[in-house]
């Protein structure tokens, strides 16, 4: 017998991707405070609140039954009514979003699954996708295992920045390679990893982009929406699904893995209507459908106004944790020349700049110190870039405050500040 | 602006299913009585079972708590214990399974997500797969879309024949095709649709010459012993995957979708140590991890013996609607000559076979006969084909007594055999 086993290209593909590595790390170096984890704050966990809606879908013994049924692929009519509910309170709609037919709407295994899905559908070797740099790296080894081509776009405090969008569109148009774009990628609140958001202004330009270019084929752009409820302070803006009044560019992903429980494990997609099919066929073979009792028990706590009293405990607990790390990076970083971090107005990361010399990869003078010396850990900058692009930055560090508590986070930046000055020699 | 949407390769080869194309029949007979559904019994799911198991791992509140955060991609080490403890009772293995290190085993979204993940993880546009004829029709589809070379292979009432195996895999040898060979797919245990076992004696056999013919490179026998728990007589087979003494040959999929809920949507798959990177890499991309909450719920029952109680009420009512729907069939189709069915001992389906010449597709006269005049509905047998295959009978029916009740059940066999006697003009 051979004992050489075949792997798809797709599973070659797959191989070799950031989050692989950065487990390993977070493996090898369990003794260390982990500013690195991108887990949920545990102590607000709605324990009690996922409990009692259970008892309450549970309750009754024949509705019980069918709700430990097979639900069905996209997730069951009248839960998707519930949740097109949800999304029209989050979109300030005044028609409830009404005109949006259930059938464009997705449950899925987290929003995860949807941008799986999205890719699957979209994707063949070589297909072109525009990301912001930096941006989110599990969806960047989504796309690798793909084989797509990926072309990080500029981004700035104010998001991708739509200039930059036209200009590589413009040079893909000129190298006749605008019928292989298929997907532009935009995390648009909040991003993982660098905190910013996508202003208001540039939302609907970024569509108007993609429209406009969308003259061989037509381009889809992916809205990540995963931290939007996560929001601290600042102003709220529409999502830029909202401005695609044709509802034909824009795929909306949701999770409630953020806000409620990423045990609970529900996503909520938006697709265009001739999308559907595609992404149903895919998500049949895939499950039939996610879990059908954890979408009822989502939609429980959507409709009993629970769910919206919880979120403002966890946005209290994560603005607190925010704080905490922004105050923590002023007090120990204080003074130390060419270091910078973003601001951010929601979600769970900071985002920190080392001078251009000082790099933070796995094999750096600064992880070393940090690992093995400090016992502090945290994902290097360069992840969140894909990884053969020559001009991707290596001296920037994303930092969570998502799973340590206010202390945790003030130890784990001491630790990190005293690490990056030995490194840099720094006295001051 | 272009309105075209380009989809991938693998979504538009995923667009032409015979699920779908069931689906949209079911939705369009909706006033039928089904004998088509492949959902389980209701009235037997563990409403109570479930709500108390839930109660108990979220009694507490630290550790509910780590039970709503993020599990990991295979599933926690602590419960894959309680799975792999399950298996070894399934295996009346006297060492517990000790030896099976954790690391192979993976809980998924139910069994079906398994098989997709296997799927990605082996096949690329041209790679071979041997089937049962007939076999689960939405693995085929899985398969189809994966651009795989389906080989349907001879099965008789012990499940697929060796003989026909060997045979196959000669001819593969011959023609130089031996090295696009990935995979023997095997449903062990009351196959869907056909409600056959492979027998004991044949288990050993279809493993060894998956072996030996592993000549290029490594052969897979994937053993989807789904329906495993599903026996209401006859003797206990050991699964194939017990046979495969160096664990390199057989991937095990189960699920509970069956035995206990298909709304919990739990799988468990069991792998060989180096196909367990690959597919832990398409799975966390594909959603890092099934739910958390619900495989706690699962471990829960296991460990606290319901588990086991619950089987034992689904095998008592599945066993009542197999003897009515036999009873029915015998009654009902009595001297019609031509017709034949299997006596299953365990599954959801007993599959039914009416001459050559009277076809049962949905454009036949029968489905027409069933589903328009007498209101009953069932999977025509094709469907459980490769499409393409010219040798695929056309005169078969699977059908089901997982959903009826023993009253739908003797009614929708009685409307059935007045459709088929109708149209064999059959006044007996």
């Amino acid at each position: 017998m051979s004992s050489q086993l075949h792997l798809s290209q797709h599973a070659q593909r797959s191989s070799e991707q950031a989050i692989g590595f950065l487990m390993q790390q977070a493996v090898e170096n369990a003794d260390c405070i982990s500013l690195a984890a991108g887990l949920v704050d545990e102590q607000s966990l709605p324990v009690t609140l996922a409990r009692s809606a259970v008892n309450e879908v549970l309750g009754d013994e024949a509705a019980g039954r069918k709700i430990l049924q097979y639900g069905t692929t996209q997730g069951p009519e009248p839960l998707r009514r519930v949740f097109r509910s949800y999304l029209a309170d989050l979109e300030q709609s005044e028609n409830e979003l009404r005109d949006l037919p259930l059938s464009q709407i997705f449950l899925t295994t987290g929003s995860q699954q949807l941008l799986s899905l999205i890719t699957q559908a979209l994707f063949d070797p070589g297909d072109i996708c525009l990301v912001a740099a930096p941006t989110y790296f599990v969806f960047i080894g989504v796309l690798q295992a793909a084989g797509a081509r990926i072309i990080p776009v500029k981004a700035d405090e104010n998001g991708m920045c739509p200039d930059a969008l036209q200009k590589t569109l413009e040079t893909l148009k000129s190298e006749g390679q605008l019928h292989r774009v298929r997907l532009v990628y935009v995390v648009s609140y909040f991003e993982n990893p660098s905190g910013v958001s996508v202003s208001t202004e540039r939302r609907p330009q970024l569509l108007r982009l993609t429209q406009e270019y969308s003259t061989e084929s037509r381009i889809l752009l992916l809205e990540d929406a995963a931290y939007r409820e996560l929001r601290y302070d600042g102003e709220v803006s529409p999502s830029i699904w909202s401005f695609d009044k044709e509802r034909k560019t824009v795929i909306l992903a949701q999770t409630f893995s953020k806000s409620f429980s990423p045990g609970v494990r529900v996503g909520l997609g938006v697709l265009p209507a001739d999308l559907v099919k595609a992404v149903s066929d895919l998500k049949g073979n895939e499950d039939f459908g996610s879990a059908h009792l954890n979408q009822h028990v989502l939609a429980r706590v959507l409709k009993n106004g629970s769910y919206r009293q919880h979120v403002e405990i966890v946005r209290a607990s994560y603005r607190e944790k925010r704080n905490a790390m922004l105050k923590a990076c002023e007090q120990e970083f204080a003074g130390v020349p060419g270091v910078s971090w973003l601001h951010p107005s929601g979600g769970m990361y900071v985002w920190m700049r080392l001078p251009d010399h000082v790099h933070t990869g796995f094999d750096s003078e600064v992880f070393r110190q940090a690992t093995q010396v400090e016992k502090v850990m945290y994902v290097p900058g360069e992840l969140s870039y894909p990884f053969d692009w020559p001009a991707r930055p290596k001296c920037e560090m994303r930092l969570s405050f998502g799973v340590q508590s206010v202390e945790g986070i003030q130890e784990g930046i001491r630790r990190l500040a005293r690490a990056v000055k030995t490194v840099m020699k720094f006295n001051g």
